[in-house]
């Protein structure tokens, strides 16, 4: 089993949906990502808190296995996030962003963490991923995942990065922004002539996309009644996918692609239900492969006898 | 094998799409339906055209063996629609509309029409919809269509018309507006409890919801690099779906409706390749019969063993 080195934010969210509201709940890219994946394999952070970050969200993340060895605590106050969604649960509207401590983020991989197998680098400044992969000692993957901001202000340092990735995670609007492509396939192929061997283009509840070799597989999300809280959904569809492949010990493979893609799916769709990391955090491994099984047998098309004849 | 009747439209159509354009092509949600339905089982259209229908048009729905018996010609001009749609090519926008003989359409069916075993009640108005029902004998599958125009004008006649219906496609805005839910998932909920006892909500590119017995199956559209036109897409795919579960002679097992959506889907996407009827009328079993299998294989997820050993 390889172990995963995620590096991202770390943040205090407070977040209005038609459901109801959290406030300063944890959050943050490399909180959603690292719970999901420690379900799978284990998981080591860097990233920055201040001194304000509750001791409870700590202990939530070491009761999960999770290595803290690198998350880093400076004076000052945490990163903070306020949004709210309205009817469409697609779309998340920011009203206020406090970068706060992680303004002066400078990741420091410690001679553990720079030997770790697999390395996730969540949406963070690509010349800080960059910055981070050259401490790296030799990692047998490496995902990143990216947003708007990077794309409008740094897209060349984000495309010298996509260079050196293996998996790139992209929402579906990002995609087509980035590659100036009209469509989500089109964009996975521009994408993945720039470097990475796999594209995974997120489509929120409508599922995600997979581009792997030749090749474009599509998912349908979870079926969910209810959607409470989508922040996080994201990094921990990311946390599921490369948590399960860390697991395999290999990647390559187009059957773990797709059932990452599933574990994935399925991860996103739990942090769906309930505001903040509740969910994920509190997840039975019973919980998590049933709704893998019960995805798996949704999906599947068992074969027509007669249709076989008739071919 | 179960034939088939359809009611519905007949068009002459003019779009236009970032791809190209096309003038007074072949268009109609009975014609979609019904040379996406031909491919599977027998098929006989009601509807109404002018005297100006082309010829050329009659005898490519006859080459596809279509029965036009039903098919009643008035003095005066056929339906025309003209639309484009935009980068989006989920939406289309109705530039003009011209009923024309339409506005005059009284479906009357032959004796032998009103023996038909399936019968797909296209988007007409609900109330010639009830009419077209109550003049059959005693179909084993009913199923309709409907648009966002009969849901604001007709609602009640709509929902009388579902409690007569077992099978009820629609899209995922018409399926919110109807039955006024927040999300697919809800508004397939109470159409059931309305009664069609399957609900298929489609949902463009993003590909459709079945929703059967308790569960909700999720499926995405086949992955298309280049749109041409869509137009039709969703009469192409009830056309795929009914006409296969007409050539299974029944319907209720769990495993011929997730195929019905994997037929709807191709079909559908195969429409979405040419403007107009072009690539469908064309179509070749092989080709057909390829791109299932091609769906099936990408929508499939091997077992994992070390997965199920752990379990």
């Amino acid at each position: 089993m390889a172990s995963i080195l995620v590096v991202g934010s770390v943040a205090l969210d407070s977040v209005k949906t038609t459901e109801g509201e959290s406030v300063e709940a944890l959050g943050g890219s490399a909180t959603y990502f690292s719970l999901s994946a420690s379900h799978f394999a284990p998981v080591s952070v860097v990233g920055v808190v201040g001194k304000d970050f509750p001791v409870k969200y700590r202990r939530l993340l070491e009761k999960r296995g999770i290595d803290l060895s690198g998350f880093h605590e400076m004076p000052g106050k945490t990163f903070r996030w306020v949004g709210k969604y309205g009817a469409d649960v697609n779309e998340a509207q920011t009203l206020e962003t406090h970068l706060n401590v992680f303004a002066e983020f400078k990741p420091k991989l410690t001679a553990e963490q720079a030997r770790s197998e697999v390395v996730f680098l969540a949406n963070i400044d690509p010349e800080l991923q960059m910055e981070v992969l050259t401490q790296m000692r030799r990692p047998a993957i490496v995902a990143c995942d990216t947003m708007n901001y990077w794309i409008s202000s740094k897209p060349e340092a984000l495309k010298e990065l996509l260079a050196r990735v293996n998996i790139f995670f992209a929402n579906e609007e990002e995609a087509k922004k980035l590659t100036r492509q009209p469509n989500a396939l089109r964009a996975a192929n521009v994408l993945q002539e720039w470097g990475p061997d796999v594209v995974v283009i997120k489509k929120g509840e409508h599922g995600a996309l997979l581009k792997a070799g030749r090749k474009t597989y599509a998912f349908p999300a979870y079926p969910l009644e209810q959607v409470k809280d989508p922040t996080g959904a994201g990094d921990t569809f990311a946390g599921g996918f490369m948590g399960y492949l860390a697991s395999c010990n290999g990647f390559g493979d187009l059957s773990q692609l797709k059932r990452a893609m599933l574990f994935g799916t399925v991860m996103a769709s739990f942090t769906c239900e309930e505001f903040s990391t509740a969910r994920v955090e509190a997840l039975q491994k019973h919980e998590l492969h049933g709704r893998f099984d019960d995805l798996a047998e949704r999906l599947s098309v068992p074969v027509d006898p007669v249709l076989i004849a008739a071919n």
